[in-house]
């Protein structure tokens, strides 16, 4: 059962939480999500091949692959958008990717030139109309990817945040809400040490979100943040973080012997 | 045909310029790799779903994927081993990339339980035994990816460079090596400016390669640098090119509008 982010009625946001058995496969455990609105959807980071078929049924049940109008991928890793010649064929999708990632999407497909689906998002970002309403695509780049972005729903005032938040839990603590941010941080830190590329970069993003109207902050892996006390906590967090290449010396560029 | 980039009767590397067509697929052009040391072999980034098929034919000529060792992959990169579930059918190989990526590569797959194929390279490189000889995995963290590895072979003393010194050109260019270093920068400039991730890293990673005995640069897109003076071309413009987040500024991360 997907969770349910938001639903006024008209617009709704569903995130799947247990589609990768992280136990049985030894993968990373992931986040995938759908926004419709007015018969419009897109999906946000579908995931890889192992969740193709989970993802369709469950999507399904709610929204038909034959309406889905985006497939919105925060960057290019497999467990991301792995699946995309899957879900370029069952429905009339277009991928929207950074344009530095355009023309390596095609390596993830055999067969027919897909290149006319596959739309390249501007450095700057861009207003992605969905029905009645709109996806806002924020630079996020070096988070971790070089071109990176993340997917503000003005009307649902969430913020899909790909790899930034995320905690690397099992499925089931994934569906629920943060409760304790102190606590939270142990399932947060070693990710974001290593896979966050420098603080400097955190900083410019947390001076541009500070100025978002947000409700809930949702990454693609883990537990998501409710409720503006919460998502402040994890935005002041970020700010302070030491990470990537801050913390790397000559120490780690050796010959191996 | 591949390139023979290296062959003293019972160690071979190879080099496949021409398996994207890069005109017709609207993909990025890219380079695959094997090495062959009596009657074991390893592939280098051997690509995408898209070349998979002409690969294994290429290869086949020269090793029998029957044999096939490893797929040594620099990072997880669509265009790197997003053809890994086929490699995975066809040969008996193990792939080996950095731990931090190992829980993302089963993304790529659907089906069995892939996990006992997947070997982390830890942070600080490896030794990879290859028939009598062997293969090393020199860290290259943030160059561009977060867990990122070089290879370096000793008997033909080739550095695999990933995608330092990449360029962006058609394969029939790709398979020639650099003639001329200063006109060669620029179909290099704007590919290491965004896609790598800081100078400080650059530094670390010159410190580093200094003390190999380098005969060639092979990286993974486009042209190769053959012989000690251009390789020392490469290195020293690398030591000194400001790039990734050395660029950004507050301008980079705005809301759209």
């Amino acid at each position: 059962m997907p969770a349910e982010l938001f639903n006024n009625g008209s617009h709704i946001c569903l995130g799947f939480y247990d589609l990768v058995d992280e136990s049985r496969d030894q993968a990373v455990q992931c986040n995938q999500f759908l926004i419709a609105d007015q018969g419009h959807g897109a999906l946000i980071d579908p995931g890889g091949n192992m969740t193709y078929a989970a993802l369709l049924l469950a999507m399904q049940r709610h929204f038909p692959s034959k309406q889905l109008n985006y497939i919105l991928a925060s960057h290019a890793d497999p467990d991301i958008i792995a699946s995309v010649n899957k879900w370029f064929i069952v429905s009339p999708c277009e991928v929207l990717i950074s344009s530095l990632w355009t023309r390596f999407v095609p390596h993830f497909t055999t067969g027919r030139d897909v290149t006319g689906r596959i739309r390249g998002i501007p450095d700057e970002g861009m207003l992605i109309p969905l029905g009645n309403s709109h996806v806002k695509a924020i630079p996020a780049h070096y988070m971790h990817s070089e071109g990176n972005f993340q997917f503000y729903d003005p009307v649902a005032k969430i913020l899909f945040s790909g790899d930034l938040g995320v905690s690397l839990v099992d499925h089931a603590t994934a569906e629920q809400p943060v409760a304790d941010f102190e606590q939270h941080i142990t399932k947060m830190v070693g990710f974001h040490s290593r896979y966050m590329v420098s603080n400097k970069i955190l900083r410019l993003w947390v001076n541009m979100v500070r100025q978002l109207d947000i409700e809930q902050i949702v990454p693609q892996h883990g537990q998501r943040f409710v409720g503006r006390e919460m998502c402040g906590k994890l935005i002041d967090w970020l700010e302070n973080l030491p990470c990537g290449i801050d913390l790397l010396t000559q120490n780690n560029y050796r010959i191996p012997t």
